[in-house]
C-alpha cells in the first residue's frame, strides 16, 4: 500500500463529510477543519457560522429516495421530502456511524490557505494556528454568500436576502406587509408560499427576470424525481427536447398563473420545484410581475412599465462561490465560473480538489458521494486524472454538455446531470485513471510537506 | 298575465339573492327577509348573523368559469379560484346590478313560518311582527349549523368545529399547539394546509373516517372542472366508471401519503380538492390517522390503536340542514334527509319550495340559478309539477341516480350532478311542466292569503 498524502479538508457539511468518511474508507489520513461547533453546514438550521440558508419550512426539494446516499440508505420512517431537521439528523448518523467526527476540529475557520512552492499546503486557522498538508479539499460549500442584484436607485424599506430568512417573524416582521420577493428558484417559491399565507395578511408581489417552468414535487402521488432520469446512454439534448413539453403537461405554462414566459425552454435553466406556487397564483395570493427596472424609495418599478410600493424586498437571488480563505489572485469564481476537470480539479494544481461544488440536477448528495470516491481513488494512488491539456480539453467539452443549453448566468455555471455524471465515472473515468496509474505511475502526493498538523 | 302570488324570500345568501333576481325578472312580488345586516351569507367573511363558514384564507374550490352565473359573469381580472372576498364583492355588485336591495328586509330573521290552513304563510320576523305571504322559499342554507361527531368519552383539550375557525389565532391560540384534524373534506384539507405551516409551530394529525380521493385545482394548469364535465346524454354510471381511475392519475392513491384507504371509489363521496395536502403529508408536516376510536382526556385514541395527546381538536365534519322557523313537527331533515322533487319542491306543500339545498357537483352557483328560474316560472304560472304521486316516484328514482352510489352518510344526502340536472331542467322539465299547465292550468297560488305585509 502507497504512502497517502495527508490532507486537509475544509468544512463539514455534506461534501466534507462525504469526502472524510471516504477517505477514512481508503485510510487517507486527514483532518477536517469546520469553522462551526457542529456538522452540517448549509442543513444544520441557525448553523452559529452563519452558513446555513435553511429556513424554518424548509424541505428539500428531492426526494428522499434520489438523495439518499448509497453508503447509508435514509430510514424508511422519513417523510418523501424531508424537513431540514431530518436532513440533519441523518447527517448526525452518517456522521456517528462512521465515525466521522473523531477528525473534525470544531470551531476551526481555515483563515488562510497558501500553497507552498513545490506543493503542499500553509493552513492558518482561526486561532492563527498553523498546519501543514499534502493536499487540500475544498468543500466549503456554495450556498452561504449572497448574491444579490444590481438594480439601478435606491429602496428605501426594510430588503433581505434569502439566506438570511428564516420565518414570517424573524429577522423580520414580515406580517401586514407589502412584500416584493426577488427571483423564481425555489426559495423564492417557497418563500413567497409562506409569506403569502392569508393569515399573514401581507400583499404579495413575485418578481421574475428569467421566470422558470414550474414542475411538482408529485406525479401520480409519486415524487417526480422519482419518475424522471435521464439515460446516459442515450444523448442529453434528444433527452432534453422529449422532456421539453413534460412541464406544460404536469404543471401547466407559467404564463397561465400571471408569470413572464421563460426567456429558455425546460431544461435551459433550472425549473423551479413547487406544488403550491400556481395555486398561490391562482387564487390571487400572490402576483406575478416581470424584472424589476428600477427603485425608487418604496416604489419599485418593473420592466412592464408597471410599478407599486412595497415596505420588504426579499431577495432570492441566490450565491457566490466564494473562497475566503485563497487569496483572490491565487483562484476565485468571477460570476461563479471555475472551471474544473469533472468539476473537482484543477488543471495546473494536483494537490487540490474541490467536491461539491455543483449544481447537480436531480440530487445532489449521491453527486457528492461519487466525487468523494473519485477523490478517495486519487489520494490513495488509484486514479490518475489526464495530463493539464486533456483536463482542459475536457472542461471546455463537458461545459457544452452540461451548461451551454442554459442561460449564459452565475446560477447555472455549475449545472451537472447527475445520472450522466454518475454514470461516466464509473464506467469510464475511474477505469481509465486506473489504467494511468498502470502506465505512468500514480501522482506522488504524499511527503511534500515535512510537518503535519 | 296572471297575478303571481305574494312571496317570501328567507335568506339573502346567494340562494335568496337568486330566487330574488329571477322573481324581479318574473315581476312576482317579494319580500326577502335577512337576519344580517348585508347580502352573501356564507360569503360574508365574519357575518354578523353567525351564519358565514368562511375562514379567512378560503378560496373557492370552484373556478370561477365554472361558478360565474349565467346572467352575470365574474370580472375577466377575478382570480382563477376567487377569495371569499371576492366572492363577497361579485353578489354585492350582482345584488347592485339588479337593485335587489330593494326587496331586502335586513336584520329581519325570520323566527316563525307557520303554513296557514288551506294555504299561504304566516311568517313571525324578530320584531315580532307577522307578515303574510302565498308563497314561502327557504333559501336559509346548509352550511351554517355546524355537526359534530358523537365520539365516545371526554377530551379535555380546547375544541373547536371548522365553522367557527377563523384564522391560527382567531378564535383560538393555534401555534405551538399538538392539534388534531378530524374531517377530510375542503375544510378538513384547508385548515390542515393552514396550521401545518412550520411557521406555526405545530404538530398537526389529521383523522378521517372515510378517507376521500384527492383532486388537484389544477390539471395541466387549466382548474381541474373546466376539464371534467358529465355529459348528461351518457349514463351517469358509465361516466363514474370512466373517471374511476383519474384521481389516482392526478394525484395518487390516498395511500401514498399516508391516508387511509378509501371506503368508497371515486365519485362515491365528495373528492376533496387540494393541490396542497399532498405535500404537506409527503414532506411529513401533517400525520395521517384513520376514525377516532374514543377521546380520553388529552388523549385521542384511533381505530388502528394508535393513540396520542392532543391540546386542540378542530372538527371539520360538515354541517346539518335547520330550519329554526319550522316547528320541527312540522318539516325538519333528520340526517340531513329531505326528499323533495327536483331538490326544490315538497310533493305535499304545493306553496314552498327550497333553493340551493344540494351538493351540486362541480358548481353551485348555477345550479342554484337553474333552480331559481324553474321556481320563478312556477310563481308566474308557466310550471307545474307533476302530481305528488309522480314527484315521490320521481324523487326516488333521482336519489338512485344521483345519491345511491354515495356512502350513506348525512353528507350525501344531497348530491346532484349539475350538468344532468340543468340539462333535464332545460330540457325536459320545463317543457313537461308547461304543457302540464297547458293541460291543466297553473297551480293556483295567488291569493291564498289576504293581507300582505
Amino acid at each position: 500500500m502507497t504512502t497517502a498524502p495527508t490532507t486537509c479538508i475544509i468544512g463539514a457539511g455534506i461534501s466534507g463529510l462525504c469526502a472524510g468518511k471516504m477517505l477514512s474508507d481508503y485510510a487517507v489520513p486527514h483532518v477536517c477543519f469546520e469553522s462551526s461547533d457542529r456538522i452540517g453546514g448549509n442543513w444544520a438550521f441557525g448553523n452559529p457560522n452563519g452558513h446555513s440558508s435553511a429556513y424554518r419550512s424548509l424541505h428539500i426539494d428531492t426526494s428522499k429516495h434520489r438523495l439518499s446516499l448509497k453508503d447509508f440508505p435514509m430510514p424508511e420512517h422519513y417523510a418523501d421530502f424531508p424537513h431540514h431537521s431530518e436532513i440533519k439528523e441523518y447527517l448526525d448518523d452518517y456522521a456517528d456511524a462512521f465515525g466521522l467526527r473523531d477528525n473534525i476540529r470544531f470551531r476551526s475557520e481555515v483563515r488562510h490557505a497558501r500553497r507552498l512552492p513545490g506543493g503542499g499546503w500553509e493552513i492558518r486557522t482561526g486561532d492563527d494556528q498553523v498546519h501543514h498538508f499534502d493536499f487540500l479539499v475544498v468543500a466549503n460549500g456554495h450556498h452561504w454568500d449572497p448574491r444579490l442584484p444590481d438594480f439601478p436607485g435606491e429602496f428605501t424599506g426594510e430588503a433581505i436576502h434569502s439566506h438570511h430568512y428564516v420565518d414570517p417573524t424573524d429577522p423580520l416582521e414580515l406580517r401586514g406587509k407589502r412584500i416584493l420577493v426577488v427571483g423564481l428558484g425555489n426559495s423564492g417559491a417557497d418563500i413567497t408560499v409562506e409569506l403569502s399565507q392569508r393569515a399573514h395578511d401581507n400583499r404579495v408581489v413575485l418578481s421574475t427576470r428569467s421566470s422558470a417552468w414550474i414542475v411538482p414535487k408529485y406525479v401520480m402521488g409519486i415524487p417526480a424525481d422519482k419518475l424522471f432520469a435521464t439515460i446516459p446512454q442515450i444523448p442529453l439534448s434528444w433527452q432534453r427536447r422529449l422532456l421539453r413539453r413534460s412541464p406544460a403537461l404536469m404543471t401547466g405554462r407559467p404564463e397561465r398563473f400571471g408569470l413572464p414566459t421563460p426567456n429558455h425552454h425546460f431544461l435551459q435553466a433550472h425549473p423551479t420545484q413547487s406544488q403550491e406556487l400556481p395555486v398561490r397564483l391562482g387564487s390571487g395570493d400572490v402576483t406575478a410581475k416581470p424584472d424589476v427596472a428600477r427603485l425608487d424609495g418604496r416604489r419599485v418599478h418593473f420592466v412592464d412599465g408597471s410599478s407599486a410600493e412595497f415596505d420588504v424586498i426579499v431577495y432570492a437571488t441566490g450565491y457566490n462561490i466564494t473562497f475566503p480563505f485563497f487569496a483572490p489572485e491565487f483562484l476565485s469564481a468571477p460570476d461563479n465560473r471555475l472551471p474544473l476537470y469533472k468539476r473537482m480539479f484543477h488543471p495546473e494544481l494536483d494537490d487540490l480538489a474541490f467536491v461539491g461544488f455543483a449544481q447537480a440536477t436531480p440530487t445532489l448528495f449521491p453527486f457528492i458521494e461519487c466525487q468523494a470516491r473519485l477523490l478517495a481513488a486519487y489520494l490513495r494512488g488509484l486514479y490518475r486524472p489526464p495530463p493539464p491539456a486533456e483536463m482542459r480539453r475536457v472542461i471546455t467539452s463537458d461545459e457544452q454538455r452540461f451548461v451551454a443549453h442554459f442561460n449564459d448566468r452565475p446560477r447555472h455555471t455549475q449545472q451537472v446531470d447527475y445520472f450522466v455524471y454518475e454514470h461516466e465515472i464509473r464506467t469510464r473515468e475511474l477505469p481509465a485513471g486506473h489504467r494511468r496509474v498502470r502506465e505512468r505511475g500514480p501522482v506522488p502526493l504524499a511527503g511534500r510537506v515535512g510537518s503535519r498538523a
